[in-house]
């Protein structure tokens, strides 16, 4: 985590710090309780997301701890009727409060599904409710840009695409997460360069506008920066005219190569990217330059990006910036995390869920964990399972919206886990990959996945549901939440 | 600034040093230059927009510095040849620098309009590049959330809006500075208590669905909650079934307010909130509890908000996150940076423009500053004027889109200045204000600027343009760049 003053616990919606008070009072406070982090519908109606994120979680928990100045605060917050909202005993409660719990969660750069838990947390209720909303935080908006990422770079197909948000990203964490994630997603590079220095991104950038505006002439400045900077040359074409531009950037480029310097390209920034693309194009090749790039910019997406490709546009680079670092057009992940499993006096599990009109919304019940298998090559099925009651034996996926639709997967399938242990009472044991590892990671997970799966528009549906004895349980526990079965 | 780690000079697009380096190279990195921060178009249609993302900006100047460990970052970046991209010389010239500049911005929570200058950043060339992407970010962002807050305060009418964002912001410090924006923007509280600690926002909030899972049945978990927390009593009655959670938060209030306690409402979270919210007023009225405040949220804006108000919805006080602190459905402000003025060798300013196709797009050449007419007590249009020329001594504003269309102002309206000193040489010389004084004078502006202008669909066009002179300056070098007049 980049941002320090957010590695404090108080990072937290007021009523988390409510409901552990009342816990605490109830004495119910170290009941163990199970919560899951999922969501219900994957970004930009995509086939599959890229989950990211864990590497601040981990952070923000190792961390976890109210200091002084935190404490104080907290004892300073009222009530309705001006006293108090905590009492004291709460406060010296929390100062001594160490994160004990068990998390499980879903790797970086893993392809994941709706319903299935990335982050699964078990321990204290007080525990795991004080650490929700960081976790959303953190998972909500970094799984969402490294899926536009992964997305941008589908439609960009082998082409490189480089991040070049952060003048429009939301906030400044917003940007510096935003690079993370998207390079995890497949961006080559970034032009923060304070995500270059703390993640180790590759870092990329020439020139602007105002370069230019700031000479009397473009040749005279783009000739400047040749002379300046003659092995990072990529000149922007279109303050005025942009052909014009093209021109005079191969006049530098002939004067470069001279001088035993190769021009990298032009980058266009506005006006018909496919028209002028094609143009720039042939007057490049005309002019000896078959190598230099053509870089595009101006509020790419992957619509946009696939749409050019259509059209047959020569670029060979794509600067893609505000709508990825702010996931245009759906800016928001809607991950939530519920409670599965508490519980009770008896030290019992007491399987949990919260009812809704619409199946769908319904929360799944118990201590889950997803079983992946996977068929030449491919991912084939994701089954939910309760590990609170040992799993499933069988290997047919019920869909959670319609449990008439289930598929069986079958026994030559392999298998394996998506979740995997992170903290172990409160201890760190994953072995944190490296950033290139997280990025390798979700490339081979992209391309084990059908390219039907991973089609922009009107993706093939993934088998993601739920195990039948999972399903079983939900559906005996709806059934007694509604007051429609004996045990109501 | 929250984000130490942000507090870097390298938060930055990689192009700003290339050209730093660029203007180091020819010698001109010191000539005078002038940089106006502005947009061309409102966030969400709106009529008007709240500037903010000053305060953030001040810190990030004053902690302006590069540090050894950011040199030697520099120092490792390579071109294309694999040689170093900056020479020695640089790094020891950045390692000296001192922000001098000149900065004149619109104080926070001003009611701003396109086109104006927000920032104005007077100096060397090569610093008032340097800096330009962070105060992008800054200014971009918190003002996108604070006219976004300001609308939807806007649409509650006199009913106090709560932020609730932090889950599904685009990262932590995307949630912090949505905080602080949308609390300048009208907003009464936070649930963030982070933002709450760091920037004295109030704090508010109870418990949520997993409290009453936590529990055998919904009324245990109330009384729980009511045992514990007697004086922060909002029940969200809609785990289970909505109306039921009603009656049931009723009995709990009746034994709360025979210890002496109130009950302060009930919150509904999902369902059809209008419905809900009229039944829900009902029941609590009838049980004596016409005080009992019904808190609503889940995904509500401006728009639901305006539509269950035209539904006679009974809801006194919302509860907003996630499309206010991600600026749904306009995730960006598209806030640019233009070069206006740059001294030549001689000494003598030369205004400069951008192009561009569409004549809206071109940026305006200068000095510039705004002059703001008040008639009868409310804002009657803004005139920007290039200072570089000694100002206008016309009340004309020629709009920008279409030079037949001009306004003029009476000489009754009285006039001020929006640009403000900031920085003088790099020097801090602006009183801040607290947010507390910044939220008043958002208020106050809001209150001068007519109903019209801030209505939410179609709202008048307030009356923004170019003094006379400028408008002639600006014709004259789009001439000039265009090759129409001789001087070109």
């Amino acid at each position: 985590m980049q941002n320090h003053a957010a590695a404090s616990p108080l990072l937290t919606d007021l009523y988390q710090l409510t409901m552990a008070y009342g816990y605490w009072k109830t004495g119910t406070h170290e009941r163990e309780a199970v919560f899951h982090l999922f969501f219900r519908k994957p970004p930009f109606a995509s086939g599959y997301s890229l989950v990211a994120g864990l590497a601040d979680v981990i952070d923000w928990l190792r961390a976890f701890h109210f200091d002084e100045d935190e404490l104080a605060y907290l004892q300073t917050l009222e009530g309705n009727d001006g006293s108090p909202l905590f009492e004291e005993g709460f406060i010296d409660y929390l100062r001594e409060l160490k994160f004990t719990c068990e998390v499980d969660a879903v790797p970086e750069g893993t392809v994941v599904f709706p319903h299935e838990p990335l982050l699964r947390v078990q321990g204290p209720i007080l525990q795991g409710q004080l650490v929700e909303t960081a976790l959303l935080n953190l998972i909500n908006y970094q799984t969402l840009i490294a899926t536009k990422a992964a997305r941008i770079c589908e439609a960009a197909q082998d082409e490189p695409v480089l991040e070049f948000g952060l003048r429009r990203a939301q906030g400044v964490d917003g940007a510096l997460a935003a690079s993370r994630a998207a390079y995890i997603g497949g961006c080559a590079a970034t032009s923060n360069v304070l995500a270059g220095k703390l993640f180790g991104i590759p870092v990329k950038g020439t020139h602007a506008h105002s370069w230019v505006m700031s000479f009397d002439s473009e040749p005279e400045a783009f000739q400047a920066y040749a002379d300046a900077m003659p092995n990072n040359c990529v000149f922007l074409v279109d303050t005025y005219d942009t052909l014009d531009g093209v021109r005079a950037a191969i006049e530098v480029g002939k004067r470069l190569r001279e001088t035993g310097h190769e021009m990298v390209g032009v980058r266009l920034d506005s006006g018909d990217l496919a028209y002028l693309s094609i143009e720039a194009r042939k007057l490049l090749d005309a002019a000896g330059f078959p190598d230099a790039v053509i870089v595009a910019s101006n509020d790419l997406d992957e619509t946009i990006i696939a749409s050019l490709k259509q059209q047959g546009a020569k670029i060979g680079l794509w600067g893609v910036g505000t709508k990825l670092v702010t996931a245009f057009d759906q800016p928001a992940l809607g991950g939530v995390y519920k409670l599965g499993a508490i519980r009770d006096g008896a030290g019992n599990w007491q399987y949990r869920l919260k009812l809704s009109e619409q199946s769908i919304k319904v929360s799944n019940p118990g201590i889950l964990q997803v079983r992946r298998f996977v068929q030449d090559g491919l991912i084939a099925g994701d089954q939910i399972i309760n590990e609170g009651e040992g799993g499933e034996t069988s290997r047919t996926i019920v869909d959670p919206a319609d449990s008439m639709r289930r598929k069986r997967v079958t026994a030559e399938a392999s298998e394996e886990l998506l979740l995997q242990p992170i903290f172990r009472n409160g201890e760190l044991v994953y072995d944190r990959p490296t950033l290139e590892e997280t990025k390798a990671h979700a490339r081979a997970e992209l391309s084990r996945t059908h390219p039907g799966i991973r089609r922009l528009l009107n993706p093939h549906e993934y088998p993601v549901g739920l195990g039948p004895q999972l399903h079983e349980l939900k559906h005996k526990l709806i059934q007694q939440a509604r007051g429609e079965a004996p045990g109501a």
